[in-house]
């Protein structure tokens, strides 16, 4: 793929080099695969270009993505040792935030997502990281369990330079419409359909 | 998302271990973003899992994804001085590819595609690698510098446990039939549709 031009050129009064900084907003959405793995390469080259990355996973499963997670875990590793790309933080729902001093229930998972999006907001405001990766987020807006407009007025209004990805099927209209970059995944075919089981290596 | 349970088990005589170690052919098609994000984001998780990965890139531009490029350098690196992950080798048509001792016109890109399928048949046929990824690799089918139907073929009856992921726009009908796994990415909105420029460190 050739790199893009701009179909039009907007007259914000931005420079070339000021739009070519503009934060990204992205939301990966759609019933197919691949959501959570393209925001996971996109974290990859965030971290290349020495960015520190921050990936908050709103899932119960610890199971799951763990592939990831070790993959990022010896990146950071790279970066603390030999100051190579950027730093890397990774922070599950699970059974409670890595945070989080509270040892209380595992079963409060509205409660939980609500933590994890107050401490989001919180690191966006003061701007910690450069690379976001908030990983099935759409789950808890869609069930209630965090206010959509409190969410895409943090998100709009965020301080500085701060890229944020954002997956999960059934995302808001209000986020897609406030999102920069909105790619749809749609299934066309998947191997479990066919009765395959999730293996190693490639579903996690 | 919850580890899938297949909606049907096949009558195909094979245990549910053999079923999950069956090797996937995946191909990332659309229009929208993601597809090549999104495969070297699986080709992360292989590397996780200690397979030997393998990118080949179909692409003219050598600054393009260079930030992938460098990301799985460092994750080879790792793999070869520490043990951590498994082997990478990245091969790009660029300028030539890296095994080629040809110094001939750089112009003759329907060769040098033809060229690199030839080179990735035979590492298919030797079962060389564990993953890999054929990066914008629709392009020459399109183009008809590569014979369509003897990709499959090669595809279809590849030994072992290899796993190949294609990506690239309007992949031919019959990849599509021969794919296990089909994610069509939709672009729904695109900042270098609204004037901006590609950035380092999302973009490449």
């Amino acid at each position: 793929m050739p790199q893009g031009q701009p179909l039009t050129v907007p007259n914000d009064g931005l420079t070339t080099r000021a739009r070519r900084n503009t934060p990204v907003l992205a939301v990966h959405t759609g019933p197919g695969k691949g959501k959570s793995t393209a925001a996971f390469g996109m974290a990859l080259r965030a971290w290349n270009a020495g960015m520190s990355v921050a990936v908050f996973q709103f899932v119960k499963s610890a199971k799951w993505k763990v592939g990831e997670e070790s993959a990022f875990a010896a990146l950071g590793k790279l970066h603390d040792e030999q100051g190579i790309g950027g730093a890397v933080e990774w922070h599950k729902m699970g059974s409670g935030w890595s945070w989080s001093r509270k040892s209380g229930s595992d079963d409060d998972h509205a409660g939980a997502a609500a933590e994890g999006w107050t401490e989001i907001a919180g690191r966006l405001a003061e701007q910690r990281h450069d690379f976001y990766v908030l990983d099935e987020f759409t789950y808890p807006l869609k069930w209630g369990w965090i206010d959509v407009d409190e969410v895409v007025d943090v998100l709009v209004n965020r301080p500085g330079g701060q890229h944020v990805v954002i997956t999960g099927r059934d995302a808001p209209q209000r986020l897609l419409d406030a999102a920069d970059l909105v790619t749809e995944m749609a299934k066309l075919k998947h191997p479990m359909d066919a009765g395959r089981k999730g293996q190693r290596g490639i579903e996690w």
